[in-house]
């Protein structure tokens, strides 16, 4: 278990998974995060509490009541999550005690045990911070996350706590979460499967003094960008981190007929189960790529298509070009490459961070 | 290599995959089915022929007219199809003593010889027929396929040849098998990838003598029926014989919003990578059906939703039944079960035969 208390209430944004089933704790923090006005966050990892009827609802509220009692405010003041198996009543003895414990603990210093406790199948903890100046005031963004598994944009099994000091209104709060939700958590995939406990929550308590950020303060667009880098870092962290993997690759696909396609395209590609099998065996196979490009909702021309790995071109055409198979070859051997296709059909434009697909994600996933 | 020659003139009807990238052969055998009147195809295994660009047309179109010549009809009275890895052209050389090989020894009593011969993975040749009364007379249907990757629906990677000695017409021909290809090979699903080369090839070739076919004939549902039973037939073997796998699983979905709900929902749970890995190590693991159904595009209500495995009732209103999970994990510890889902949500259904993913079938598709 793990807990987050600013020190003062905080303004709050959050973004829970898209997912139509909805564990219980995202309902409840859904709710209690529309109030604005919040002062902490408790998390406990193993159990999703999620197809819990209103038994998984009425822990998940318990355990809101019972941290703010503890840190002495209301209920609706904290905001709660759960991640680990789905379909399972939390057991709320064990809960109970760990609350307790878990704010017996409470320390300024405590980040780094926080983002450990969170973890499921994560082999390391993922952590980012960054520092900036506003009106002559240092500003502090730091955030933790979890990820490893059922990770699909809208979001990954994942969850995701930033706090910030920043002196920052609501609505502005919400619109640079989105806008950096979109840069970095919708853009990475693992396995295609969107859980149901997926949050990002972002708390900003103002202890920075700075002036407010609004939509016209001239600093605003410096705290976003610093608000997407780290979740863009930990974003990448939970790719570099997806169950059993053995490469990371980027698929940027440009040119499409608009960003629709684009879009379309990137995860038909990214997605693709037999694309994802070759990279696992440094198999530059390129006619899989186009397969899933054809079989993808975007508009493309067979003959116009052009793959690069790393920027060297392997695909002219829609054929294989005169690069010796051996030179790409190379390139996937690497841990870590860039896979870009150009449709030339427009000006679409996208790309996504993902993974292969291994025998020991297979093996990780068999059984729980 | 594989050759089929009719004795005589016959009808054709024919579906292709619908992947934007189509191979040569498809392309070929596209416009040479539209024609009517054929009298052969020609089929080679290992190389698929597909993006290969005008090369591997001439190459395609070249196979049809040194198959054409040996058969004594026009190059548009054959058909080909290609099958195994994309973006290497044909070996030529290879394929025109192979089209001759196959021709030296084509016999009546060849059927299993050429079932072996279009294998690719599959660890088991594929054949199905069935004899129906039509007019008194004696009509044959018989089909051979491969499978075993890049299967799923719309088409999987497949071919299929069917042969029958039935008498009718183009048109009833073509609605038979589209009927028929929509209820048995677009309802299988492996790994989620459509090929660019599936193919399903019915010749009719009129030998039987019965009154020809048409709308208004008694028999044409005998027939339709005979048809869809063979094709059943031999989609069941792909899935049965799927990559690596070790479990085969139907997916009905009933009490959808719509059909268009129905399949939704059936595909986001036949396709999930969580789930098929979860039946690979003989988890119940309903969990993540519900969660993939929650990000189906389906209409749903969690608190609705009913999952049976094999008629025993696992989730009842969205939550874990009474039936002891003991009990259900005996059923997916078998070979094959079926997992039944009820929305709750109006009349929409549809099913997918689909599978596990497991370790091996990663391991088979690292590297060709």
């Amino acid at each position: 278990m793990s807990l987050i208390v600013s020190a003062s209430t905080s303004e709050v944004a959050a973004v829970f998974t898209t997912n139509q089933v909805k564990a219980a704790p995202v309902k409840v923090s859904f709710q209690h995060s529309r109030n604005g006005g919040v002062r902490g966050v408790i998390i406990n990892a193993g159990n999703a509490n999620a197809c819990t009827g209103l038994q998984g609802l009425r822990d998940a509220q318990e355990m809101t009541r019972i941290t703010a009692k503890l840190v002495g405010c209301k209920a609706k003041e904290i905001l709660v999550c759960s991640t680990g198996r789905i379909g399972v009543p939390l057991p709320m003895a064990k809960i109970r005690r760990g609350i307790r414990k878990a704010y017996r603990k409470l320390t300024p210093n405590g980040g780094a045990k926080a983002a450990e406790a969170i973890m499921t199948t994560d082999t390391f903890r993922k952590e980012a911070s960054t520092q900036i100046e506003i009106d002559g005031k240092q500003v502090t963004i730091g955030g933790m996350a979890k990820g490893a598994g059922m990770i699909h944009p809208n979001m990954a099994t994942m969850l995701c706590m930033i706090t910030t000091d920043a002196v920052i209104d609501k609505r502005t709060l919400r619109r640079c979460v989105e806008d950096s939700v979109e840069q970095s958590f919708n853009r990475i995939s693992v396995d295609g499967d969107t859980s149901t406990n997926d949050s990002v929550i972002v708390l900003a308590n103002g202890q920075a003094g700075n002036n407010p950020l609004r939509s016209y303060h001239p600093k605003l667009e410096i705290f976003q960008s610093a608000l997407r880098s780290v979740m863009r870092q930990l974003s990448c962290m939970i790719v570099e981190d997806g169950e059993g993997i053995s490469k990371v690759v980027e698929v940027a696909v440009k040119g499409a007929a608009n960003y629709a396609d684009a879009k379309a395209a990137t995860l038909a590609v990214g997605k693709s189960t037999l694309v994802k099998c070759s990279w696992c065996g440094e198999d530059p196979n390129w006619g899989r790529i186009m397969d899933a490009l054809g079989y993808s909702n975007a508009r493309i021309r067979e003959e116009m298509i052009e793959i690069y790995y790393n920027g060297l071109q392997a695909v002219v055409n829609g054929r294989r070009s005169k690069v010796p198979e051996a030179r790409i070859r190379k390139i996937v051997r690497q841990r870590s490459f860039t896979i870009t296709i150009n449709l030339h059909m427009g000006d679409g434009e996208y790309s996504l961070l993902t993974t292969d697909l291994t025998e020991k994600y297979v093996a990780l996933n068999k059984g729980e």
